[in-house]
């Protein structure tokens, strides 16, 4: 495979460059360089980029400020970071919903070999239908694990033009329609005034007794008190958060006993995870460059991301 | 979508009736079908099918006892019901591997807002490298979901031959490799002499103080004190086991208590769940059949599976 020679700007964090290098890059100064990967906002981007920078790599998901700031030309490929940040709250995303399916927390609480309990209590997406409650980055990113595990998608977007691997594709304002069609629900919509308490008292008992609720999204799309009531009352199967309403959840809230209720505190995207997150983006892209093939999150300016 | 003539016998489980139904079959006596459902053995095969028979789904992942019989011909499809079990055990062994990688166990014990605590623990399989040791039915269902959370596959067989979608594949006289080369690691392996504490202290001690070791295959495959002193020294990150030796592991084993050791008591793939795995996969087959699709776990009578 070739090398290929990349700009790291304007500062070299150790765990871009070592992703950089691994993937099958070389670090050189802006002067020699067919490609820039750039971790930092246009304002200090290089007015004059040589002609030999074929690509130039952003940090961030969104380009809106690269764009009004006219830096994004049409000589070369330009690359975004968007996706890099859906695939690892997908994984938590399914990690809970696998994790309330399969009845993982009442398996570790246990201290002795329950077998025959358990046994029958652990579920399967296998054949199962997910919602998909907003199904935009993360979504898409959860559909691949979605479709691994055996499961059909349906999906909710404002639009309700058809997502990629979907089933079907409902449009927001007949999102009434899929809580009595699915067997279990993701909810990842943006929080507006329109979503609030989007899942409420009479959604939970539009659902299955034995469906599961996890929410990536933002806490207010959800009605906490009548989340509780359906878990303890056997309305639905359980529920997953990892945003919660309000939040921070408080001490000796309900949700943090419930055995059906799952609860992890907004880490779905950790901070602490977000230059791992954009060192794995930019390795795949090094190595797509070096192999001269298409690169990923390419900005079209036409589109506008 | 064409609606197809299905004969299901010897017996009419409800579970597999109506995946056949909704999956667009009717349930037809055997004179008029064009396919066959049989949840039964060979003997009680019926010994002349109808020549408008043009597909027979058997219930069992090997067919060794169908070939043996002779009773499987050329004149039509058949399919075995291989992989419809794996797809579920692949469910668990991502489940626990994120678990693992997410430090859920944790999450799940706390009774408070704990954000800043876990933050900085909660990994990505995202870029990681994970080694299938053992890679079979289970670990080729798992592919999907590694693809889907961004990780790369490092594949151990018998033979060697290249695995779909593992960037390299080695021969399992070569797995002492792989121990320094992964981020983490699915066991999945048969248990055979050869086999036996695969994964000693020797082998913990080659792996990273982050890597999450995951067994779904057989107990006797590690090591279980060598285990117990890696996660208590933090040698390795953590251990998931659906499978332990000795089995059912004993009360007041250091593994039920130690934080990062996660047990399942080989719920894998729970024997209450194989009806509705097996009729995902019947459901699956007839939405295939209805389309004229080719359909999946054929049967290859040369081959032998």
């Amino acid at each position: 495979m070739a090398t290929a020679r990349i700009h790291l700007g304007p500062t070299a964090e150790a765990e871009l460059s070592d992703a950089i290098t691994r993937a099958g890059g070389v670090l050189v100064p802006l002067d020699d360089a067919e490609a820039v990967v750039w971790t930092a906002g246009p304002d200090s981007f290089p007015a004059d980029l040589p002609d030999s920078v074929r690509w130039v790599q952003l940090s961030s998901a969104g380009v809106e400020s690269w764009l009004a700031a006219g830096v994004v030309d049409e000589k070369r490929t330009w690359t975004s970071a968007a996706g890099a940040y859906a695939r690892t709250v997908a994984q938590h995303t399914i990690m809970l919903l696998l994790a309330g399916v399969r009845h993982l927390p009442e398996q570790l609480e246990a201290d002795s070999w329950r077998k025959d309990e358990f046994d029958p209590r652990v579920g399967t997406l296998d054949g199962a239908t997910v919602a998909i409650v907003g199904c935009g980055g993360i979504g898409r990113a959860l559909i691949p694990f979605l479709h691994a595990a055996g499961a059909k998608v349906l999906a909710v977007t404002r639009s309700g033009v058809p997502v990629d691997g979907a089933e079907l594709t409902l449009p927001s304002d007949r999102v009434g329609e899929v809580w009595s069609r699915a067997d279990h629900f993701v909810i990842s919509a943006p929080a507006t005034t329109e979503t609030a308490h989007l899942v409420d008292e009479s959604v939970f008992a539009a659902m299955k007794p034995s469906s599961w609720v996890v929410n990536v999204a933002r806490g207010s799309l959800i009605d906490t008190d009548a989340a509780v009531d359906a878990v303890k009352n056997g309305v639905i199967g359980g529920v997953a958060l990892d945003v919660t309403d309000p939040e921070p959840l408080p001490d000796h809230h309900p949700l943090w006993s419930l055995p059906n209720a799952i609860v992890t505190p907004h880490v779905a995207n950790p901070a602490s995870g977000l230059s791992k997150a954009l060192a794995a983006h930019i390795a795949r892209n090094v190595e797509l460059f070096c192999a001269g093939e298409a690169l990923a999150a390419r900005i079209d300016t036409t589109r506008g991301y």
